[in-house]
């Protein structure tokens, strides 16, 4: 299989590094093919704007939908962003690894999303506006993960913990960013407390990684519901009869409804991240 | 009153260049200074790298949580993040303008907030680790506002659509980076479907935006629980007593629980967002 690992931190020596140098090793030991985007390194342009669209469709007035359409479709896409939607489309798997900034993915990285997420493409595909997204897509087919490094502790991410669970604040990229474009996207890996490892906690850590890297294509991902699965109405709303009387993020996910109607399942998957080997009953959801 | 609008499209005729300029006069004609930071026209630099730290407190290994604890505390800030701090500590507050790009802010004002939001100011406050956050802390207060254009229908952010809520998406920006410096954070303003405005739209959004900065001093923030108000544990994790059984970002809303324990207030104040013109029974959360 072709896996595609973007990264992005300057430091070889960061633990965000350190996880692209374990992915790399252990994907090709099982064989498969690595390419990599190392952001920092290739200098990604991260600010889209209108050096993105040399040939504009329209001079006068530039619109990101309008304008990116027209470069997608007619070859006028600068070749940065081609490039890197050559490496999607050539690979089965696409494995994001960042430092959590602000909850979310450093600058360099969102702006590699922001420009290679084209209309036509990862939006608007085929031309038919919001039809094909949620599940199919451009880049439907193809496996999605992200691996995070957090400097905070673990516990200020549990289900009640201050910051959020991570996976609900990771919503916007995983259902919102990879899922959207047809994507399976796999439950978040993370190391929490990045600023405090010992040797124990490293190595919990990078055995955690391993596992994961290891499942990659055997693990289940998170049951996000398709939009034209049949949960939805033809405005995109939950069905009356799915989950009733809830709402929020965590009703789009399939398994996700206990019976009590809270977020269970979900919660249970933050928990097992939170740990650091896990056995293959815990890793389930 | 001093109010910093930070905002983040190139093109002069979007929705969102129209949207500051009415907080402009808005502001300005009740008596407010405005200051911007248009950050396309400042070519704002997105990308948190090693040229954020001219004198390294450690040469040999990039740490950004350190040196940007170094760079703060000793005034080796490069001269572009200066400004952009000392503008927001001249504030009273911060409105943040931009088009929702996959869920979350356009690269170049992710940038913003990567660079400008110093160890030492924005967390690590008083060398305290995390000891002031969330409620306390650099920013402490100041008003905070998002203001968002969106290109997809309102019903894809409904309590049950299928992008989720737009407030529980924009939950890392509006808790997890703004409350967390301190500031007080009012409910985002969201004009949505932004590629089809029609006149009857168009005049309602703005109605919508220029009452909402009129009452810029005067609306409810947020109820976001302070970390240091007796809810959380030493841990940071929400008491027992508190919403029981429930876990999740909304757990973080005081006044989010209802007589079910479900997102009530939140949902209503999320539908309160989606008409124009809403009137003052109806905007209170």
């Amino acid at each position: 299989m072709n896996v595609l690992l973007v990264h992005a931190h300057p430091e070889p020596t960061s633990l965000t590094s350190h996880l692209v140098e374990i992915a790399d090793e252990v994907l090709q030991a099982q064989g498969h093919e690595v390419i990599k985007s190392d952001l920092y390194r290739m200098q990604w342009k991260a600010v889209y704007d209108d050096q993105d669209f040399p040939r504009r469709a329209n001079k006068a007035r530039l619109s990101f939908i309008e304008e990116s359409g027209h470069a997608f479709a007619n070859g006028y896409q600068t070749s940065d962003v081609e490039e890197e939607q050559r490496k999607i489309l050539a690979a089965d798997a696409v494995i994001l690894i960042f430092p959590l900034w602000w909850f979310s993915m450093p600058a360099i990285m969102k702006g590699w999303v922001d420009r290679v997420w084209a209309f036509g493409l990862a939006y608007g595909y085929q031309g038919a506006g919001n039809t094909y997204r949620y599940g199919e897509g451009g880049f439907a087919g193809k496996r999605a993960l992200l691996a995070v490094s957090v400097g905070g502790p673990e516990q200020d991410y549990s289900p009640r913990g201050i910051n959020g669970p991570l996976e609900q604040l990771l919503f916007p990229v995983t259902h919102g960013t990879l899922f959207f474009t047809g994507m399976q996207v796999l439950p978040s890996f993370a190391v929490y407390g990045t600023g405090h490892m010992d040797t124990d906690r490293m190595s919990n850590a990078v055995a955690a990684w391993r596992n994961r890297l290891e499942r990659l294509f055997d693990d289940e991902p998170i049951a996000f519901r398709p939009q034209n699965g049949g949960a939805y109405s033809k405005e995109h709303v939950l069905d009356d009869s799915i989950a009733p009387n809830q709402s929020g993020l965590m009703v789009h996910i399939a398994d996700n409804v206990g019976p009590n109607g809270l977020t269970e399942s979900f919660d249970s998957l933050v928990a097992t991240l939170r740990t650091g080997v896990t056995d293959d009953a815990q890793e389930r959801i």
